[in-house]
């Protein structure tokens, strides 16, 4: 167990926050594939620009700086706000969504876009799930 | 002309990325209206502290970072994304709107938290300003 | 005077973490001029792109992050440590030298590139006042 | 393998930014430390607000901000520049040290302080190494 869980599972104790009904390992999952995204994609903006695929580059840095914003969204339970955190993941889904599609099209020139690519999808997978736990809940 | 501006006209002049029906002076205020609501939430955050106003604080941190990375955003035409930038601009409007109500909470106690309560409702009606050019754009 | 000078002010009276010697002035300049820097990095990044200054580019990366970082630091009083506020002060200053330095070399190719180093060029100065300062302190 | 290391691996043969005698177990470390310090600090910052801990929190949200720029700049080989990879890593080290002293006066009475201070240790230890392994290159 990461470091990360452990704090999260000691802090859900502690704290009122977010609602009880939320499942952590959905939130840990999101928060590990915001983390995984915003690392891929930062690398992937700095790599991509010997290839001259600057649309590319540009979307991978907005999809890094939402990614690590949806990380800490979800990292401070104190100030849960079910309208904004959702309106958070959505915006972060669609950008992965993105972000995957313009690196899926230079995935075979690149093995950076197409790892970032695939980091892209989890993170959209990941915060789907997230959503459709917290549909269930309202 | 502040040199944001000069750089965002000088900008739109060079690159093919945003669509040219935009109008640059709606996006300038909303780049600094978000800059500002960051620098503004960024400090309630670290006033609030002595009040005990934990709910509040804690989506400050939220709202600061929100606002930096729907700025970047914007600053970025080369990877112009209408749905996802549409998604991060209503994220920033409805991270606005809580933080602005639960900042007025303590508006009578906290001239801190009033100026931020303030600068997340004009960042809120910026972004509303964009979403209705791009509205009329699509 | 801007908000955020007024909200400066208006914390400076409330809370003890800064020391009552610093020159309100002087932070206040340097919280701008990280800000206009961080907003000139992250569009020349985004700019550069097209005529393939790849160090440039990254570079700007790295420069918006780190007076976004920079630009915090000094807006959150209440943690105000003067060993850790020095060394960020030295890596946002080291940080933009670099920049500048890189920028400059496109200057005559692009106004975006020149218009940035001249943004990088006034953060070292801004945070080299602050270090002066902060030293006459110690 | 994780994919961060798997990416950080494929640029090292791609891309000339970089001296070639980098040990990339040395940064692949000191980057998974600064992701964990991120989350560690991002979590304890607001964990820590309803015990009143205000000097913790907001030296938390710097070495959380700190961290991420420190990540985000050693992922970024192609703007490699000496001087100031070496100030950002003499900051981030500065800000974790501080960070885990003031978490540590509070390990046992919280828990995520404990652990917080620990990551905190971690990272500076690894900013530590890297800076060992770039003053060995120069």
């Amino acid at each position: 167990m990461s470091m990360t869980t452990q704090m999260m599972q000691s802090m859900s104790k502690e704290m009122a926050g977010m609602p009880a009904a939320m499942d952590m390992s959905v939130i840990q999952e999101c928060i590990e594939a915001c983390a995984a995204c915003e690392q891929a994609c930062t690398m992937c903006a700095d790599a991509g620009m010997s290839g001259g695929m600057v649309k590319c580059m540009s979307m991978c840095m907005n999809c890094a700086d939402m990614c690590n914003t949806t990380m800490r969204v979800m990292m401070r339970p104190t100030g849960f706000d079910a309208t904004s955190m959702t309106a958070t993941l959505q915006a972060c889904m669609a950008m992965c969504v993105a972000c995957a599609d313009e690196c899926m099209d230079h995935a075979e020139m690149s093995e950076t876009c197409r790892m970032c690519a695939q980091a892209c999808q989890e993170c959209a997978k990941a915060c789907d799930a997230m959503l459709s736990m917290m549909k269930s809940m309202s």
